[in-house]
Formats: C-alpha cells, structure tokens, sequence
C-alpha cells in the first residue's frame, strides 16, 4: 500500500484558532498544535500534506506550520458544510492512493517508541485496508464521537472488523448496536481522529454531496458504507488522544505532554508550588 | 487624577502570539489572553485602551479582543527599537493624561477582590502620582525584570519611594544601589508588568529616542528619570503576575488560573488522574 499523502481537516466553525495554540512538547520545545500534528505524519512517512481550512487562514497557518510549511498543500472550505465535505475537498489531492487522515483539534501521546500515526501506518501497509485508529471510551463520551460497530479480529488483540460507523450515537443506540465483546462494561471504540483511508471513500463523500447537496455532510456515514464496500479495520492503539478544541483541553493535554516528557520532574514542581502559593479571595 | 486611558504593549519579536492564545479564565470562561488583560483595565475603569502591535497584526488582535474589541485603538511599531519606543508610539493617544500602562505577555490573579490593576488605580488617584506595582522577587530572577532601588514609604506596608530603575541588573549592581531595607534577604522589587504613569513619561521617552535615534529603548531608563522629575511610587499588589511568554509560562498561568478559580476541583482531578494514567516510553 503506497501511503505517502496526510490530508488534516482544520476548517471546523469556531476550531480554527486551535492548530494555532503554542504548546511545549514532550522534548521540551516550544512548538504550535499544528506543528505537533505535522510531526505525526512525518515520522510516519509522509511526503505531502493537505490541509483543509476556512477561507482566510491560509497565512496563519503557514506561519504556525514554521519549518513545515514546505510539506503543506492549502485547500479550503468555502462555507462550513461539515466534516465530510472538508475532507472531500482534498479528492485530487488523494487521487488514486490511500492517505492518512487526521484532525486538526487531536494531540497524541504514544505509549512506545513509535508515535501513534506510525504505528497506524505499519497496521494499513501489513493489512492493505483502510483502518481508523479507536479509543476504548467511556459511554459518557459517546456525545462527542464517532463510534464503531464490529468484532475483534481472530487471533489480535488490537484489530477489530468494521462493521458500521455512526457518528454520536446516543447510547440506547450503541447498547443495541455498537456493543463489542471483550471491551469492558459501558466502553465503546470510539473514533480517536487518526485514519489510514482509500481513495473509495472519496467516491462515497462525492455520492452522498451529491445525494444531499444542501446539507452538512458527517465523515461517518461514509465510513460506514466503506465497511461494507472494503475490508475495513479498526485498530487501539498504544496511546491516548487529547482533544485541545474542548474546554481544558489545551492544559490537559501540556500536563499530559509535560508529565510524560523530559521535563517531567520541573513541571511537576511548578505543579506543586502552586498548590501550595493558593491565592485569597482572587476567584 | 483622572485615569480613563490605558496602553498595552504587543511589538516584541517573537512575541506576537502571546495575547493570541486561549485560556480558561478564574470563571471557567474561555478567553484568549488578550481579552483578559483587557478585562484587567476595564475592571479598573479604564474607558480607552490604544494597543501597539508590529505591522500586520491588527486584524489577528481585533478577532482576539473579541466583545471588548470596540475598547481598542491600534498603534503600529513598524520597526522593533524597543519596548520604550513601543510606549511612546502612543504619546498622541495619551495627550496630558495619566495612563494606565500593562505589557501584554503577564496575566495577574489577584488575592482579593479588587483586580490587580484597580488595586493600583486607587493608589495612584489616592497618591496623585505614578506608581508602579512591583513584586518582591528572588535575585535568580533579575535577569528577567526591571528592577527598582528605593525606601519603604513611611507608614506603609506596600508603598515605595522610587530613586531608581534600573534594567535586568546584575546581581552585583542590584546588591550595591537596589537592596530595599525591609525585604527578605536576595529579594529585590521587580517589575509586575503594570503602571500607572505620567505624560511626563512620554517626554522623556521623546527625549531619549532624539538623543539616540538609531538605539532600541528599554522602558526602565525612563522610569529611572522619572523618579527624577516627579515623586514616583512602587506597590506591592495583592496578587501574583504570570509571565505567559516563557516556556511553561501558559501552563503555569493556566494551572493558577485554574487552582484558584471555581473550577478547581474539576482541574485537579484531571491533574491526579493525568498522573495516575502515565505512558510508558512515550518520551
């Protein structure tokens, strides 16, 4: 499987600033959210990047993408019709091969040497199929994911056959339809923003714009049909995701960053002496 | 004294993102720095902000300024000649009026219920005269800060007369002419970032970019005059400043604003359990 293209969707209403966010990574330098997710795709072996933005951002986003810049390809979104159209926008882009995918609101720390988008990539070029990454989550979360229905491939720990995709379900509907065996009680396989697609889901984003040319159009539907078109795989990573587009999601994931970096024991301190230095009355 | 105007200062190199970058504020708002500060000064009573960006970045900071936007004025510094010459860029804007001065790379949370700028506000109208807040800082730090050399005002816990001010002393220059009586032993008032000053400070700004055209100028050799030409006073708020163009610097003002704001125990918790779920090998 030749995957050498990442398109990254960042065009999402009131999401824009957040690519932008300055953060300190996990060696220690002071980088952008942007140029964190770059990062991703480039250790894992991609070559050429679409990013797909609001009208305008163009400039910003360049200069947050610092030394990347030069991998970048800027597409935009002219009105906000949705996930799937924004990553529609990127079909010549992708042309005939298959690419990775992901959002521009997601940080991700690897819980081993290879970072997260890499060891998707590994999984896409053994299994020669599409494969989202998944989370085991919580059923409280379901309101703010994508979730898979499926089983667990034989023989893997860490595989799952897709068998449909539905975008927030509630959870009467993941209990009837999403339930997986061998994940903990009320835990779904939630989306984790990180995708190795095929080109079919272009041609199945263009059928359903056509279909529905006034609405907003949703990523999960058309993976959805994907399942039933391909092979297609769902794979838990070895890490975590964090989502810095919600509220606390930015410290959130710096403390995560911080706490499992190489600064570690300074930020810890910094932690510490703030618990103790309580201000009066300010709050 | 009438105090309706204030200037911030945003033209440092490299610093332009700073007041860009969001946060959650003591209210669990979300905000970008930006429109923090200005919260600061409008508290305060403060009816008009001018704002001295570099070129360009005028429309980023309107969008940044958000509800408060229609408080702002936007001056330029087209070339970096320094923070002093950032100031004077607004001499027209302050006419005969005293000012209210904050940098744009600080966020203050104050012990009380009085913010850190209307704490100063009201000694400065009190006292009829400029005053600087300041805060008792540790000599490791000086590298860091404008510092100044003064005595304790009679009668007052908080309250210094200023002699001199002088800029990232050294330890030894500090120890010689800035050790204030009265402070614990390797402290030294520092800068917080925030003042109330005189047009006469806009002067002698004029004055020393005409007797050095081709310098960049530093704020802290005009102050220093100032404690020349008028009584000239430091306070020690009641709060704590948060220099969020560090390295750490936003995580560590978010962690404050978070541990002493109402949505502590909320942050907290994501603090334990971000301790208790470390990954393994990620760095």
């Amino acid at each position: 499987m030749k995957l050498t293209k990442a398109v990254i969707t960042a065009a999402g209403p009131n999401q824009n600033q957040v690519p932008l966010q300055h953060l300190v990574d996990l060696d220690g330098d002071e980088k952008t959210a942007l140029q964190i997710i770059i990062e991703e795709v480039v250790a894992a072996g991609i070559e050429a990047i679409a990013i797909v933005t609001q009208p305008g951002d163009r400039e910003a986003y360049a200069e947050a993408a610092g030394q990347f810049a030069e991998f970048l390809q800027f597409l935009e979104q002219p009105r906000p019709r949705g996930y799937g159209e924004a990553l529609h926008r990127a079909a010549v882009f992708v042309g005939d091969d298959a690419f990775v995918h992901l959002v521009s609101d997601h940080l991700y720390i690897s819980g081993e040497t290879r970072r997260c988008t890499q060891q998707l990539v590994e999984t896409a070029r053994k299994e020669r199929c599409p494969v989202s990454a998944v989370q085991a989550t919580h059923e409280a979360m379901l309101p703010y994911y994508g979730t898979i229905g499926g089983r667990r491939l034989e023989g893997s720990d860490i595989l799952y056959l897709v068998e449909s995709v539905v975008e927030k379900p509630t959870p009467t509907e993941a209990e009837q339809s999403l339930l997986i065996p061998g994940l903990r009680a009320g835990r779904y396989l939630c989306m984790f923003g990180m995708h190795v697609l095929t080109p079919v889901v272009m041609e199945i984003l263009a059928a359903q714009l056509a279909a529905e040319p006034d609405q907003r159009l949703s990523l999960s539907p058309a993976l959805s049909v994907l399942a039933t078109r391909e092979r297609y795989l769902a794979m838990e990573l070895n890490g975590a995701r964090y989502n810095i587009g919600v509220k606390y999601g930015l410290l959130t994931a710096q403390l995560a960053l911080a706490l499992n970096g190489r600064e570690r024991d300074e930020v810890l301190g910094r932690i510490i002496e703030l618990l103790a230095t309580q201000r009066q009355g300010g709050a």
